[in-house]
């Protein structure tokens, strides 16, 4: 598996064992890991903390420069939300490990100059569908539905 | 003044004391209001914390039936990253102070389905140029620039 993917996968897991909904994610600038988090709507009763502002907002203030240079990986394909802060900071690769579970708006990103790359993990996409067949309404409460 | 606009001003005068970026955002369901916040990227050193996302998370965790009665308001024209956030969870009207300094995909909004008006308050408007004035840095790195 991709070495970043694994770590965004680390994450996910770790938001399983808190209770959490197992979705993780990495920010990597030349190479190096500068953010992780994880889904934490349990967690923290969060309405926002998805795993990739989590992910962002654990990464802290960091310049429009060093955002030009990071790639945000995900273990699922991001929400608008998601999608959106990838789009203001400009950031320019995002690498999803699945979205059969879910596809937010890949092509609105690709379309907007953004690099998507889809790793079609399978250890990704069976941690989301073991959790959804047991708790489907805290995974319909994390995509507004 | 609209009254809702004019606590969202609130909030974004409240930041300006603080030391903040003067942004201001409400969320109103039925007339009341459920969640308020302002931009804290200087109180929290936060990434992810504009205002509509600290309002959204001050509002806590809302099930969908609720997020499609509620109307969102803030001072400024609403970026990528909080725009997306009114998509994922189906918010079905935007009502924005001014969009002069800082224009945000209103037009994705409104093609989404999403009702945005914009109110073009002067007080809003001259609240966010003073402070750019004097702040040009803290606010090119809020919208990733």
């Amino acid at each position: 598996m991709n070495k970043f993917l694994q770590i965004a996968l680390e994450e996910a897991k770790k938001s399983l064992k808190e209770g959490g909904i197992p979705i993780g994610s990495v920010l990597v600038i030349d190479d190096k890991i500068v953010g992780r988090g994880h889904n934490k709507r349990v967690q923290d009763g969060s309405a926002i903390l998805h795993a990739e502002m989590d992910c962002l907002e654990n990464a802290g203030r960091l310049s429009a420069s060093d955002y030009k240079k990071a790639t945000l990986y995900s273990t699922l394909s991001p929400c608008f939300m998601c999608s959106g802060a990838a789009l203001l900071y400009k950031i320019p690769k995002v690498v999803i490990g699945e979205n059969k579970t879910f596809q937010g708006p890949e092509e609105h990103l690709r379309s907007s100059g953004v690099e998507v790359e889809v790793l079609d993990d399978k250890e990704c996409y069976s941690l989301m569908q073991n959790f959804i067949k047991t708790n489907p309404e805290l995974w319909n409460e994390d995509i507004g539905e």
